[in-house]
């Protein structure tokens, strides 16, 4: 896979290291995580809301009800900056200074085009449940032509976007290392628990066994 | 503890059930996080970046070094909106349209003050430790002049926020229930695993024993 462009806004000034444009390890990222984080300028103030999303190709997808007001906005045109964090592990060092954290993150800026067709609008609604569990969306119902009419999905190209990561030990300065504090890295995951049973499952229905699998073993769902 | 004031900007248009601004609520949900996402506007154009943070008292804190172009713009009073999301599953519903996920979030509008008393900046720094891992401003080495003097530190005064929560089962139509997909939730949260010592610590130091308790046990470190 390719390398994106760098840009004047996905350039790093600062630990430019951490920084990458490698198309591959961005797609990874998005595909680990679950949740976004967009931001947008409404009113001339920032907002930012947590939104659920998937990417399918060279795109990421957003989608909600077609009352949704954040949608409008960025429907609309209004450009827009997507964060998506996985966070890896609690840094600690000999000194609070150089406590830090383990993590690789994406940022897109984009403008959002509406996907209107609706086969294509399936597709992306499908691929965010198989986004949510391997294999969701041949158990479970898909939309119908009301639900997909009430839906409105937004694509995001991933043309101008970047990696930022870190990775690794604690860095103290040489001269800390021989304080009498313990260093080192608490690794974090999201972890799945025990599926909890709908209490108003058919009968007979069993439980996927994706679910079963990864229960309490990592998201890897 | 006290309500916030609702405001065009913290309430909800949508669902307005699953918004809230109890202040206690709120706190909760800062205070579990270790990641905030911060949205402001930069050359016109939206800016959202995965941060640290922690709350002291009635203000969540912001840090990095002088040379942190985010902080120099948010630092110049230009206005930021902060959100913090916990995921806490998700929710695999018989239909695709009703699938979901249980969360908590926060949204925080503020403009950033500088802290600059260098005993203020010290308690924020080691606040941010404890956030991390509950002891751990006492057993590291708390920062010298210098390293004050090269770290700024901003504070967003929690005025204007709102929670924003999903709990519970998938809401499936009534002539949904009976058709046979598998339906629930399945728990995800942010876990800890076995800590990774620093391969150059110093001779005889233990590890914290609230890392090993809580190593692999969640994430209340």
């Amino acid at each position: 896979m390719s390398s994106l462009p760098l840009t004047s806004r996905t350039r790093l000034r600062r630990l430019p290291d951490r920084g990458s444009q490698d198309r591959a390890l961005i797609y990874q990222i998005l595909d680990e995580g679950l949740v976004c984080h967009v931001s947008f300028v409404h009113a001339a103030h920032p907002v930012v809301l947590p939104m659920a999303y998937v990417r399918v190709d060279d795109s990421i997808y957003l989608h909600g009800s077609t009352k949704n007001r954040m949608l409008d906005v960025l429907g609309a045109g209004a450009p827009c900056c997507v964060a998506v964090t996985l966070l890896d592990g609690l840094v600690l060092a000999r000194s609070q200074f150089h406590h830090s954290m383990n993590y690789r993150s994406v940022a897109l800026f984009a403008q959002a085009e509406d996907v209107t067709d609706p086969e294509r609008k399936a597709l992306v609604l499908a691929a965010l449940c198989e986004h949510l569990v391997v294999g969701r969306s041949s158990v479970s119902r898909a939309p119908t032509r009301q639900e997909l009419g009430g839906t409105r999905v937004l694509g995001l190209p991933i043309v101008e976007a970047s990696a930022k990561c870190r990775s690794g030990p604690a860095l103290d300065s040489a001269e800390d290392l021989s304080l009498p504090y313990w260093a080192g890295v608490l690794p974090l995951a999201l972890r799945a628990g025990a599926p909890i049973a709908d209490a108003q499952l058919a009968p007979g229905v069993p439980i996927p066994e994706v679910l079963l699998s990864h229960g309490g073993a990592g998201r890897a769902v």
